[in-house]
């Protein structure tokens, strides 16, 4: 059944497989009136593009992306915001060999137990490159939500396999291959690239994203939280196993008086929870972390079966980044991004469009 | 805007107040033809209600559910099911002193911003009562996922503060209030709560949950992965703040070629994955871990304002658990199922009834 | 698959059976701030309750409704408000004979094809008793387009069988059991009610529904219009065959000279469009007709099966109503008022909370 | 809000303006295994296209349909089809004058004052235009529907104007520009729009629409009711006014005893319900009727007010249809097929995928 719409409101529907003609998306929702140009979707894309450095797979795609509608002399419309990316470098004769056998920790086998059929090349469908929509749907997100609300998201790398890379300098997490913010690390994750190559082996990633400046209010409880839908947004990324967010899997060993995060006249005097309280924004800054395994693509022979059933073993060649996490920082930001105006649109429907002060007074209908 | 309906297919609507008359829900979509009667929903209430032993809350609520719809004869019609709990313990009276402020990390400051007002006697909506509805709509979606497709689902507690607890025995699981999987942790679970209560403080836990004989082709890419709407329904319980799936965040240092798991004719070699590839069911067991926070109201004094923004102290008076962990392993089991027979109906829409073979050949429209 | 909400961001979700313990719904995404209680919603009830007069069905319902959550101290909390209404003259016995037999024109037949099991009493699910809960939900939602937004809601028969009811006198309608406005034509009404007692027959109806006051701009292009959801509520309720908005069918016969509404500083000239353009409000009366169906109730015996396919005859005994259509104007009120409150917040999830100066000014992004 | 997306299990997406660059949709949810190219939807995008007969406007437009995903080695994967539909014919120039003023009887004026901006080339969004899109997508629901239930979709022109027309032949349907299934009446229909031509004039149309073969048991009460759902894809077309099911508007002066169909062990002894009671279809064929307002741009001046709130008057010159209707019924036809898909996959997720047998038995969970 239909699975590939992202919202309630404000919704992203993409389309496209790694080998097909083009991929690209349909955002219907986007409020009428925003300056809107494809610059200011290129950069977003350009992050996430591959063949940008020696860390990364040498695929080479422009990821060019054109606005087909909904947006009028500059400015959105209101109406639906068709986005066309156009595949360049189709390789897929890499995939020749893959076409009868299920790679091991790939999609490939999930994929022909649910509909009985695939597009082998590239991993088709469940191939990272779709991203690459979800991240020009965000860059949309993202400028509403700056413009309207005065919201600020940002990512970065917090470990890449067993080296870990500190936030303290985000000025040149745009400047390198890997998102990390800690510039004395870089030598280290290079060094570490380079040792996974010659092992023909991958790693894993840490990812760290945050949004400023989210009002308080957005969140729809119960089940459509803030945090849940985060959760399912981050969660849902490829190669993503887990999600935390405020403290996350710190929680487990902390005590209450530890945890809480105490309010004063000036504020909240901790950020403990993620600027998530029971499912909606406090006004805090809202954080989360991702972490994803390592590429299943690497030349390790491993053991795995054909689609006879039959015993055999095989490597993946073709053009692969050692490390996935390292071109995903985007991607989390767009999503992040995604849940964030799905709310803020949602919270206005029900409670109207004033930024709320704090405390609110309650007696009369919204 | 409305988000107390879970699912697409089999969807639950849950209301109600932690002091109000009554809480439940409404089942919709659940298949004509199933056996059920309260006597079915009614154990994974009483898992779940308070009062059951000296270590969680001693408030006493019978939560006896009461079907008031969609079932005929003993069997389902297809035609929404209404579930009632009504609430027979509001001691309100205790939290009138909380009315004009903001217990530390509780939902009264995020529930004020966003609808400018609330109900403040126990938490009103935020209160995790209102997971008694979920509990019973899970009975129901376990139920028919046992019936339907022999599919088992089962929790347990992995780490109570400190303390780990080996999954080392599931028959002593339902017969400890601590849903603890190892009886030789008993006594230091017990020892450790006693120990809060003098501190007057509380502590976190981390959960375990799994499913086990779920068909290989559940999950909707790439938004509706399995695995993303397994996060998403865990972190939308209350106190949780973090989501793990298969290997969770040990991926983060963890090399390709360790994690992945390889494939023979007799099946998957491991189950790193958590059982879900691409979003989709393998066939292998689907396990998840979830972090609970400590319980947010303790007897520690605390900053916090009233609602007019002006400093104040306070503490939680009231029943409260030392650790909202202990009860939320039904809690989890339910929603668990309530994530996979969504994905099992939406399956059988778009793929057909039949439960596939291994591999399964292309050719026929589903 | 679940079938049993209405709207998207103000979503009503009902249970009940014709002769189960209780009916009622879950009313998701009320605006909080808005003064409720059982008194705002018993009169709607009151007007569509069977018994109330010799025209109607002589089943004894008081159609009490409890509200269960979702309010505080008299005000909407932004939570979801459940409603419960409990059935008390359940005389089931009256359809044991019907057990193994499609009744002509029922439901009966289509349950069993689609779910293989069906509550025979009454017609179960298929009974027009479950539209007391979408007059309950429809009342706060009146309750609010009018306090919020002046909007006023109202309804009247048009047509019984061949008798026509101009529109003359609003104030004499909810002091008729036809729901009339023409006093004058009130004698002809309960001569033709009584005619068709004696001939154990019954005929349809013709109604009519406004709702004035709708502000420019509430509508969502291109398939959640406006017109299309009025189109689809009024058609999704029982025994209704055809709805019509503006002129309807009318068109079909009209020039394009003669349809056309034309425009002036003051506003339109004229309103054959039903106050709907592209699927938007444009600031006129909203209105819609809807025909119902002769009652299938009836005691002139029928050819029709039996569960075994076998040929019988039979009558429908039971109370009925010769005109199901006389206590349908409440329920087409509350089906219009829950089309305009889910568009009226959605209006403003996409473009904020202004209402809107005549003509707009564009160039900030909403 | 976005309401571009039509469906739930089976969704269609649109995006596109009148003289945008494109305009094309997402289809989400088809069943992998369906035979499919371009080729089995263009013939519905040529019967629907401009420019096909001097009746109808002479825009040109190749309206020539790509498949960019979801479709490998011919057959659908059961991920998304994205279809792309360049405009070749984008004479905007046309449509400068009309920049500033709201022309009579268009959605100029509705979609300012939603929107505060439009696109006024050619109606922008509202345009009827758009509607190539739902062809599309219609096309492939319509092979499905076929291919796996035997489902055939066909509709005509029932009524032009004041001249009726017969469904004596549904042989000649898609030779005549007007759908028409009576030749005799071709002559008369002809000379209407001359007539209209010389008199710079429209006129309105009604259209019949049936689907033969559909099995009983689709549709989902009480709200997604097939019928309700009908018409709300019928009523969403542009300038549809009016929809009826079965006997219609017909019932309001029918007896009950005449409206019943009966039954016997061969089925249904007549089919006044339209093949759909109690909101599920019954086996029989699923008949309805939509009619279609005059084409709104004429050349008769008439009164109007621009963006300033001036009045002024105004002529619609440019290539515009006679009549609109003469090329809904592709149109309509595909909204009946993608309601009816969609409740196809419905039906199957909650009751399975078997084709009922007549009747069923209880028993067993599906």
């Amino acid at each position: 059944m239909s699975g590939n719409t992202f919202g309630k409101s404000f919704t992203v529907t993409t389309f496209g497989e790694s080998h097909g003609p083009a991929l690209g998306c349909i955002v219907d929702g986007c409020p009428p009136g925003l300056p809107l140009s494809e610059a200011d979707i290129q950069p977003d894309l350009d992050r996430r593009k591959p063949g940008t450095s020696k860390f990364v797979t040498q695929r080479k795609e422009e990821d060019k992306v054109r606005i087909l509608s909904g947006v009028f002399e500059g400015l959105t419309t209101g109406t639906p915001i068709a986005l066309l990316i156009e595949n360049s470098d189709q390789r897929s004769y890499d995939y020749d060999k893959i076409k009868q056998v299920f790679r091991p920790n790939h999609a490939d086998y999930a994929y022909i137990q649910k509909y009985g059929i695939r597009d082998h090349r590239g991993g088709g469908r469940s191939s990272a490159r779709e991203t690459a929509a979800r991240v020009a749907a965000g860059a949309i997100a993202k400028k509403w939500l700056k413009v309207r609300y005065g919201v600020e998201i940002r990512g970065c790398l917090e470990q890449m396999g067993p080296i870990k890379v500190a936030r303290s300098d985000w000025s040149v997490v745009n400047g390198n291959p890997f998102f990390a913010a800690d510039p004395a690390k870089l030598p280290a994750l290079e060094a570490h690239i380079e040792m996974l190559r010659s092992a023909k082996d991958s790693c894993g990633a840490l990812l760290y994203v945050e949004a400023a400046g989210v009002p308080p209010g957005w969140g729809e409880p119960v089940f459509d939280r803030l945090d849940a839908d985060i959760a399912r947004a981050l969660m849902g990324i490829n190669a993503v196993k887990a999600v935390e967010i405020g403290d996350g899997f710190g929680v487990v060993d902390q005590r209450g008086s530890e945890h809480r995060d105490e309010l004063s006249p000036q504020g909240f005097l901790s950020n403990h929870s993620g600027g998530i309280s029971g499912g909606i924004s406090t006004g805090q800054t809202v954080y989360a972390r991702l972490a994803i395994k390592p590429t299943s693509s690497i030349q390790i022979p491993g053991k795995t079966i054909d689609q006879d059933g039959q015993a055999t073993e095989m490597i993946t060649t073709g053009r692969h980044d050692p490390c996935v996490g390292l071109r995903a920082t985007p991607i989390a930001e767009a999503m992040l991004a995604l849940v964030l105006i799905d709310h803020a649109l949602r919270q206005r429907a029900q409670n109207g469009d004033v930024v709320p002060a704090t405390p609110r007074i309650p007696g009369e209908p919204r």
